[in-house]
Parts: C-alpha cells; structure tokens; sequence
C-alpha cells in the first residue's frame, strides 16, 4: 500500500546521518503520504561509519566505494552528503543511472560544475533535490506565502546574510577548507549560497550585484600529517601557513522587481554563532528572521494591526508542516527538523513524479549569482547575473561546461 | 553488544507516539551508549492507533486490552501515556510485574494515587520514571550545574509559572477536562505539576505555601453525544454546562534553602501560548528562561562579566546532551528533542541498573506539593508541605494509600 | 496672558531637583497650555542645596525652615519631596495654609497618616497630587485607553512587580531605610506602593489579598556617626547591626473585575535594575511594560492582528504627550520627562481648578492596599481591603485618623 | 563665579527649541561645571516663533534677520539649526565674526560648502561643534572607550544604517526635501551623515567605497501653494510631481583597520521607524546598538564573560553623564538628553577655550566619504576618500572650495 521509496545515501558523516535519521522517522512523522524510505545501502570510505550505519540506523548495507553503490540496481533515490570536491562526479553519474538524486549543498564546487550537474540530471529525467533547508522553517514558508500574496506589497529592501564562527578561532588548523585549491571559494561556497537561494527564494531574481571579499585570518597553524579538520586547534607559536580563500564576502544588489540589498556572509566572525537570517522590506510590511531562533519571526503589517510595530510570531502547529512534528502553539523545532520536512518533501515529489523544489535548477540560479561575485571580485564593479533558462548562458550558448574548467571563471577550483 | 531493551508502550496518542520515535532513534542519536530499543509492543483501545504502531513505528505486536501487554514475559520496560485516570492501575500493575515503568505526568490523580504508584515501584525494586521533560533542556541543565556550583549564590526568589492557552478558546467544548469529578483538578495537575518539579528540581524543598485557584470560562458548550475533546469548538448559542474544575492557580511559597516566590498557572490565558517558565535570583546571580524559546537562557552573573546584565545564552554542543541532535553553536533544538533526552536517559539507568531521576519519588515530592496548595484552596492560609521520607507521611504514618480515596484530601477525584 | 503658578518647593534633593527643572520647562515644552510656573521658594534644611537652588535652578529665595515657606501668601503651589516621615505634618500644614499640594509617594508613613493627610486637603479644597510618575508613561496611558475602550476584554490576570536593586549590596550601610522605627516599612512603601497605584489605575480596585514578607539581607555595617546613607558602603569585617524592615514583599491578590494576580517587589534583589513592571491579560488582549525598557510595550490583540504574538509598541508622537518632548516615530523620553508630563498635568488641573489624578485620594487607596497587605503579615490568610468612600472606612466611621498613631495597625512607624 | 556663555540662536523650529531648552537647563544639570549659558538672542524669519521665544524659552530679544544677529557683539556662541542650504552663509558669517559656532547636521550642502565652512572656523581660530548627537548616547561613549582600550580587538565588520519612516508615506506632499535642486542629495544629506560621523568615530577611517542609491517613491503628491512640508498628506489622485533626489543609499566599504562593511540609509522604508544603529565586530568581542532602544546595548566579550553570548547593558549612571540626567541603574535617558550633553560638552569647550569634538573638521571627514559616495554612483566602480588634512584635498590642494560650486561633484546643490 504504502509508497517503498529505496535509497541509497553517499557520505556518512554528520550531515549523512542526519538524512538518513529524517528518511526513517518519515512514516512516524507523515504518516498521512503513505511513503515507506528504506536505508537500502550507505557508501562511506571509513569503515566505522559504515558499521555505525548499519548497527545503529538500520541500512541495509555498506560499500566502501561509491560506484558499488551507484551500480546498483535496486535504489529509487541517491543522496549525496560526500565532501564538495565530489559532488559533480557522483551528482552525474547518479542521475546517468537513472536515479532520483539529491544532493547537499553547494551542489557544485564551480559554476561549470552545477550546470553539468543540472544538465546530467535535466537530460536523465529524474528528479533532483539540493539542500536548501532554511527554506522549509515553517515560518519562512508563511512569509513566502504572505509575500506572494501581497500581503508585504512591493519589496523594496532585502538584507541577507549568515554569519558563522566556526573559522573565528584563529587557532584552528590550515584544513582544507581553508585552500582555494583544495576547496575553491570559502564562505561564498559554503555561506553565501544559502544567503542567495533564501534571497531568490523570497524577493526574487537577482539582476545585477557589485561584490568584495576578505580574509580577516590570513595564516593558521599547520595541520601535522594524517589529522587536521577545521575541528582541531593548533598551538600559539605552531608553524602556520597562509588561508587563500575568503572568510567575508559582502555584495550590494538588485532584484528584477525593484528591491535594493545586501548580502553578507562570513566564516570567522565573532559573535554571531549562526545567524542564517534576513530582514526585508515592501511597500506595505515587512519582516525580520534569523535561524538562531528558528522558531520565532518579526512581521510587520501595520495596515493589518493595532499599533506600528514588529509582531513576534511564534511557530506554531497552524504552520506548514509543524504539526507533523510538534502540536500546538508555542512548542519549537529543531534544526533536524527541517532536513525532515525537506526529505519527506522530496519523496513526496519522487513518488509523485514531479519535480521538487529547490532542485540543480535552483542550485544553478544560486550559481550564478555567485558568479557574478566571482566576476566582481576581479572587475571591482556591477555585474550582471545570468538569468537565461538553464542549457542556455545569457548569449545563448551551451553553458553546461562539458568543456570543463576553462570556461571556469572561478580560477579557484578543480 | 549492544544493551536491547524491549519496550511495551501503552496509549498511542500524540506522546505515545513521540515516546516511540525517541525510543527509536535512540541508536542513531546515542550511538556510544550501545543501547538498543525494541519497540516489541503497544497497547491502545483505538483500532486506527493499533495500525498506526504497527505499519508506520515499526512495533512488533499491538494490544487493544492493556492487561495483555503487561502480562508478556518478553518486556524490560512498560511506558505509560495512557488517560491520566487510568495511571495508577496501569503503574502499579506494571511494576507489580516486574517490568521497569515510566509514566507521564501527573503519575497519579492524586496525592494517594500517586504515593500508592511510587510505593508499587519501591516496593518491587524496579527503575521508575516520570516525564517531567522540561528538565532536560540543555540549557536548563546547564543552569542546575551553575547553581548547584554556588555560581549565583543562595536562591533567594523564585518565580515559576506555566501559562498554556489550550483552553482560551470559550467556544471549546465541556470535554472531561473541564470536569472536577472526572479529570480531578485542571490546571493544578496539568500544568502546576511541571512548574513545581522545575522549581524543586532548581531550587530545592518548598516547605509551605498559601495557594488560590479561580475558573475564568465558567460555562462551555455542550459535547454532543460521541464527540468533544477540548480541541472541538462549539457554536455560539449551543447550550452550555458549568466547568467545575479551575482554569487558574496562584501560590506564595517559602523554600527550605529561603527563597520566596510565587507559582502560577493557567490553562486559558491569552497571551502566552505554552509558557512553562521561570525567573530565579540568588545573592550573585539570576537566570530566567520559557520554554516558548527554550533555545535561549538569560543568565545574570555580573561578578564573571564585563558589565552589568543579563547575558543571552544560545543553546549549542557545549550544553548536555546538545550535541548527540546536532552540532555547533546557534542551532537549535525542538520540542521533541527533550523527550529524546528523556528516554535516552531512562533506557541508559535502566541498562545500568541503577534509579532514575526524575522517577515516581519525584512525582510524590510533586503530589505533596499540589496536596499543600489543595488543602490551601480550602483554608485561606498557609500550609505546610509534607517532607517526610517516602512511606512514610509527616507523622510517620504508612501514607502509601492503601486504603484508598478516604484519605484523599483532593475531594474532586476518582 | 499666561496663567502664572508660584511654586515652592520643600526639600531639595535629586527629586526635589527633578520637580524644580520640570516646573520651569514647561513652558518650553508645553506652550499651547500657556502656564508658567514661577519658582518662587526652595527649602531644605542643608545650605549647600538652598544655594545651587539659588544659582542654578533660578529659584527667587530660600528658606531653611519649612514653617516659613508654607507661611507665605504668594504661593499657589507647594509641592513636598522633603522625607518621607515628615510628609504627613508638611502635607497637612500646606493644606491648612490653603495651597494646593502635590506630595511624592508615600503620602504618608502609615495609613492613618495618609488618611488624614487626604482629609486635610479634602477638607481645606485644595488641589492635590502625588508622584505616581509610572503612570505617565505614554504608552502606559495609551494601554489604559486600550483597556477602558474593552479592546483588550475583561482582564483576568495581573502580575505586577518593582524589582530594584538600591540595597543589594550586602555591605550598603544601616542607614535610616533599613530601621523600621526610622522608616517604617521598607519595600512596602518604597516601591509596592507604585506596583498598587499601576494595579489599581489599570485593573481596578483590588478587593482581598494575602501577603507575606522578608528579609533577605539580615545584617549591614553599621554606619560611622555623621555618614551614613544607604549608598555609602561598609567594608568586610565591619561591626553590623539588624535590619528591621522588609526587603521583599508578596502577595496574591483579587481583583473587584474578577482579574486574578500576583503583586511582588524587592529592594535588594540581584538581576532587575528598576523593573517597575506589569504583565495583564483580559479575555480578547494582554499587554506588558517595564520601566527599565519604558518607550517599549508588548500588546496582543490578535482579533486585530495578523497573527497570534505580541506586538512590540514603540513610544512615539502619537502617544499622549510624547510630541511635547520629541517629535516622530522612534525616539525615545526619559526617566525625568515623565515628571514633566506630571508636573504640566498638575499645573494644567491647578490652573482650571479642578481635580487632579492621581491625587491624595488615589494614594489613600494604595495606603488601603498596603494595610491589608500588613494586616495579611500577622494574619497569615486573606484580608479584605477597605472600599469606603474617603472619609469613611469600611465600618462607616470617620477615619481621618485624628486620634493619632493608636489605630494605626503599621506598629513600625512614628 | 559661574562662566556665563551668551548664545544666539539662528532658527527656532523643534531643533532650535531643543537646542534652547538644553542651554537653559544646562546648569541644573551640570551644576559642576560652573557654565551659565544665557540665551541672549534668537532669529526666526516666522513671527510666531520669535513671540514663542521670548514669551516660553526666556529668550533676551529677538530678530527677523539673521545678519542682525551675527552683527551682534555680546554674543560667545552662535547657533545654527536654520535650513541646510543656508549653512554655508551662516556659518563662515558667525565664524568671520568671532564668534564660536554649533551648526547642525549636515554642517554643508556639498563637499565644497563644508570645506568652506571648516576652512572659515579653522582661520578664525573659534571652536566649532556640529550636531552628531548619537555619539553622545552614554552606552555609545563607554563602547567606544571599549573599543579604544582593545576589548573588543581590532575590528572586522561595521554595518552601520539609518532607517527612517519619515518618507514612507506615498502620499506625502512633494515638498524641497524631495527635490535635488532645492534640497540636493536626500537620505545621503539627511540620514547617511549620522550612519557615516558614527562608523567614523567607532571603527576609524574609511579608505574607499562602493555605493548605490535608489529613489522608491518616485512620485508624490504636489503640494498646494504655500503649504506643502513633508508632513503634510494628499491624496489619492492628486497631480504629483517627481521625486529627484534618493530615498535609499548603500555602500560597501572598507577602513584603514581593515574592517568591512556595510552602511545603508533610507527614508522611506517600511518598518524601522528611527534605527540609527550598528553592529560591529572584532577579533575579541561585538557590540550593537539601536537609537530605537538608546538605553540598551548588546556587547559581546566573551573571554571576560561566563558564557558564549550578548550581554544586554542597560543605560545607567555608572555610564558618562547618565547620573546628570538621572540617578540609579535602570532609569532611561531620552532623545533631548543627547542634545543636553552635547550642548553641555559644547559649552565646556568653549569656556574652557579647546576644541570641541565633533567639529566642522569631522563634519568635514562626513563630507568627504558622502563625496566618494557621490563620485561612486556615476563610476560605479570603488571611490578612495580623500584622508588629507583639512585645508589640503588629497593631492595637496587647497580645497575650500572657494571657487564654488563649479568643483562640485554633487550637481544638485547650490
């Protein structure tokens, strides 16, 4: 009766995890969509991960190397949490087997990578899913419906940003995170691509931007041989080496319908802790949010209220999706939750057969944005954003980069 | 390897519910306590439940008659989230039979049921427990470490409070709820019960107290027949019969360690929508925290800080527990979460052999407070709070109930 | 053309400074009301004061004894901010002498004292005031419209507080504050008289009570002779003395609307500043205010809102007064304009002749409360306030209070 | 004994009077400091503000013509609230005269008119100040000491913004504070002067910057002859006319320190009310602040604090001149106080014969990055500021500007 939906999940550190916990609670928590995920098979070079996947999350089984996995015949869905640098190989040979794929985000390391990786699974047919999750805040999904219908009128003012500190300590090791080589961009890649999509999300396409970027730590102590996450703390006085991508970018932008911004991110700064937020503005409300405290927003609607002044909403189960995880008023989500609303959305549209939404179209539109900071960067001026339909550059031309990193204008990568 | 425990859950309503997901996703959770959950049985009179358990939690074998479940030979542990009036023949059969029990609040309707369930329990020598899960906030935790610490000083105010609006609505029906002669008190044993074990649990034995109580919706439609919870609205117009337990209760009260403060409940506020809270000072600090954002603590310990006030403390994996939902600093943790905590905390006393805190000794320190504030609602004045050992009463007498309600000074029950 | 108001002013501390600068700006801040008040007499008994009254306010002349100022014939306003203990004589001889008298809270020491410091101007027809400022509060008197129009519905709860924390430091002096036979009461009448006057004007008559009290600082270092205020400090070791007056006061109290609630201050507490502060719910609305944040107010009203949450209400032009001190939205009064805003209603009511709100009949039915609440001290259960007319208590009798401290039930003062 | 400054006050609208009511309430707040200021003279084109003067404020005497007032020789200081675009005549015609000179924001139309302006008072050697009030916030003076002894490191991030509602109302008439031709720039004059004096004076130098402006009401109602400010309202359907100078000004921007960021104005947003705020970052600690709440700060040390937080500091007179205004902790400052203390440190440096700081130098560095503002909207590309001392523009040149407006880069002003 219920819709067996068999998945295979690549990477099983943290994030992968928290998938694969989000693919088993789905029918004790949607239980209405009648969608039974299986933990078919993992894929995980470490062998406790793989052990810790099968004795502690119920999979079914294990494989050390990711093609065993893509090859196999019995999955509906791969999801992909393996290390950035992969994701193009593994995103594309995925949807090329057939498969429904989702993938973490930044889809691609580079803009050449995320159109192949939309392309691939464009031209497959199947359905892709990017982890966008701060779109699935119950409240965020309100306000995307309060805009759309009006209710906030024109947009006029969006400031994004998402301020992190998990580079801040500046004894934390020279991992790779912190190599342009090794990981290209920093924060535009792993910050700035969420402040973009909820941008585009809820204001709508970006058209034109000018962008700065700054790296606050320039040198960290040199991981020694065989350890060394941005985890791990080095020693004053340790030999260092020197950080060559960003911690800061911030950028001033337009939308195609008239509003006016900024975007920020950064990796090292000191005291936020993880401030995914945004305030915005329109002709007649406004609003303000930030993911430290998911579960609460400022709305401005004085036309509609008793007074001029923010309203503190609380989250609540009147909310989408809420009620699939808490009752009542008052009661909060946690950060896992969202992944699990975005999970049970995404195989809801897999066993519907329709496309989700964000899928690599979005990834690729997040892309291109951050190309154009990219460009910016070097050109120190406005710079327009791509805003053709996907398989098709502003000029027109094939943009799916099967020609590989030359066309690249992020000289940082692969 | 891994510790298996054979779980039987009785009552497949919403916390019923919550309890199973938490006993399931304890492995993926708490990977190192080697711990393993087997949700072998459930126990719920509704057919539609029974299905539920089994198609979409992964239970082994269901039970319409809860007699059947306690008589396996094949459980560790018996959960109870059955009606609150059914807690004491479900407990004291539960621990009668060897099985280690955990119920919800309030354990018993009762001062008398409850001594009776905790005398059953001691008796039989099995781990009980009780689902005061607002205990279990990382932050919460975090602040009982500080005060046990000396960190602010002795206690010398503690407000509490736990405002829910579940019944603000007075078109809601006149559901059992509402009924002195079939749910007993109202606010008192829903709501008071979790601000006095927050209080005790923080701020140590309430010695005496002088309590009020007052119903606000003092008529509610009618259920008509085969319908009516509370969450059913009636219509204007419908006829209507008289509430007759309270929507409010207020309390002045001393503590052993010397603080004063007041505790207050409600169940039909407007206002706050589930504000179990506290505001507590000592002689070198104070602390306040809601579970409306229970994410966040304001501590005040001006001798440790840079200025003077209340700093905000954003709950992370620096806190208990914090880290095994999700990593870092700044995000957050969601309702259910803290029910994870829980039974990942019971299972491990459970697998360790040792007692459980909060188990049904906290829950009679709770039942004499309540008892207090009853016998308070018909003197007008102060009384004392029974802090004799558990079975014995302040004169030393047996007061584990045994010969039944004639000694109940909470004339509204069974 | 302009109404002249000759002022003098008896005691010349910071509160008496407060009043003097208030008075002479008025005219500046309040031009359409064409008042000018003159400061035509200072006295205090300290030269130094009478001097910078002289050079820096623009008083015209100062006298050391207070006979002499109430003596003269050129006044129309005498206004008392000597000590507290010497109210219930100045207050009485200036209403004698035919002035009109504003008086700062307490009134009197006692409740015999207020009465008959009300008689007395009752009797004599004089205009009287009294120094409720919390009140003034722009946005508190926009709540009370609110609450007057029915927006907010019959109120059901009422928490009032004022946490202050002038003795909180447990090496402040024994100074007269601390000494029941110097001060009387101590948070009683310092700062739970303004938690009833706010109760009172918001939420109407308060009916019954039951209150308790304590000490939580027991011992201070003794004063050197000749030194000695509550803000000098002793050091470790230093010899102590008790103190003999209350720093904390609770209550639970009832309301004649049926509003249920809790009234508690503290003068030694550690966390609050000057949390002056009420939190009030009704049957469609709530609000909450606290001083230390005065240009904010939390209001719910969600009929008329989008959303469920409180609104955060900023103060500005459009509130009552707000635009005699600061035009716009968004910018902020301060603790002294709310004086100002008393100082030009007072006047305004001297000038037309008419009555003032709140005068010595609203702080003889705080001093009402109070006793009630010292009756409740020794009782230990619920004492009823007296609702009689002034002039009569509760038994019809005169209760002016002519037959002296003997029926004064506050054995602790004079 | 006392210092008696004589002031002349050229324009007697709100500013004006605030400025009057400061000098004149000035030694009773600041008795210490020995400084009588005697308000001499106003000027006021408008009859009725004259009589206002003299009848409410105290003023000496009053003239219609502001050459009357300069030609004065018993005057110390004049004062200068009159419109922006007469400025430039007023100011270098007070500072020709030997008198000191306050000039309220912004001190000049243009880059050139400021240059004159400072040149003027530089030659003449008087004290200048100009009306940065928001630097004199007690919260804002003891962060900056913070900052200054390294508390917080170096600094990383300032986002600085000023949003106002004073605009927002699309029916607001199209009076000269919408026209470049009579008002020159908007919101960069108006608002982007204070955003940018307090992200001077906190984070330092800013070298260059990128900015765009946007103008959102694009049309507004015409006024009808002889009314028509922008207080006044049409209505639907009224001739409108259009708006040429801007509503919203952004700027990336990077300082000598090596921070970045972000500064953003507007007048006619739909939310803020008055928010002239910032946040900021170093490499040790974070603050922010709000104008809409100037009592409060959050700050970020955490090295010195028990936990990883904000701490919230409220205002009190522990603070620089908060105990002027008010005693205690807790107790709020308002919107005129600022002006209170400038005008008191203003005066101070006068008699005491030194520079006053903010003076038309740093109204000077203001005009100086408004410039590279001015210069970045047409190159849209990153503009240095011009950091040479006053008297020499960046290659050396005299910059005064005294070959006018033809040098200007700002084509809409004189």
């Amino acid at each position: 009766m219920s819709h067996e939906l068999r998945v295979g999940v690549i990477g099983f550190g943290w994030m992968g995890q928290a998938h694969s916990r989000s693919y088993r609670a789905l029918p004790s928590r949607f239980g209405d969509r009648d969608i039974t995920p299986v933990l078919a098979a993992v894929c995980d070079p470490v062998e406790e991960r793989r052990a810790e996947a099968l004795a502690n999350f119920g999979f079914a089984e294990a494989h050390a190397d990711w093609r065993d996995l893509i090859a196999r015949d019995d999955l509906d869905i791969i999801d992909i949490t393996a290390p950035n640098g992969m994701h193009r190989d593994l995103a594309v040979a995925a949807a090329e087997s057939g498969k429904h794929v989702f993938c973490e985000k930044p889809v691609g390391l580079t803009l050449a990578d995320t159109a192949a990786i939309e392309a691939a699974a464009r031209q497959a047919g199947v359905v892709s899913g990017c982890g966008y999750n701060y779109r699935w805040t119950p409240l965020v999904q309100h306000l995307k419906t309060l805009i759309d219908e009006g209710r906030l009128g024109a947009l006029t003012h969006y400031r994004g940003r998402f301020f992190s500190m998990y580079g801040r300590d500046r004894l934390g090791l020279l991992s790779w995170r912190f190599k342009q080589d090794e990981a290209g961009y920093g924060s535009l890649l792993d910050l700035m691509c969420h402040a973009v999509d909820m941008a585009l999300h809820l204001a709508g396409p970006i058209t034109r931007l000018t962008a700065t970027k700054e790296t606050f730590v320039k040198q960290r102590p040199l991981p020694k041989p065989g350890e060394g996450t941005h985890y791990d703390r080095g020693a004053p006085g340790d030999p260092t080496g020197p950080v060559t991508n960003e911690d800061y970018v911030g950028a001033l932008v337009e939308f195609a319908g008239g509003a006016r911004g900024t975007l920020e991110v950064d990796r090292s700064i000191f005291g936020p802790q993880s401030a995914m937020a945004f305030e915005l503005n329109g002709e007649r409300g406004a609003a303000s949010w930030d993911h430290e405290t998911l579960n609460q927003m400022d709305l401005y609607l004085p036309e509609e209220s008793p007074a001029d002044g923010y309203q503190r909403v609380l989250a609540g189960d009147w909310l989408p999706h809420h009620g699939n995880f808490v009752p009542g008023y008052g009661n909060s989500l946690g950060y896992e939750d969202l992944k699990g609303i975005e999970a049970a959305e995404f195989c809801t549209a897999v066993a519907e057969g329709r496309p989700f939404e964000p899928g690599f179209g979005a990834a690729l539109r997040v892309a291109r944005v951050l190309d154009a900071m990219i460009r910016s960067f070097d050109s120190g001026g406005w710079e327009d954003v791509d805003l053709s339909e996907p398989g098709q550059d502003s000029a027109g031309h094939d943009s799916a980069g099967h020609d590989g990193a030359g066309h690249d204008s992020d000289g940082g990568s692969t």
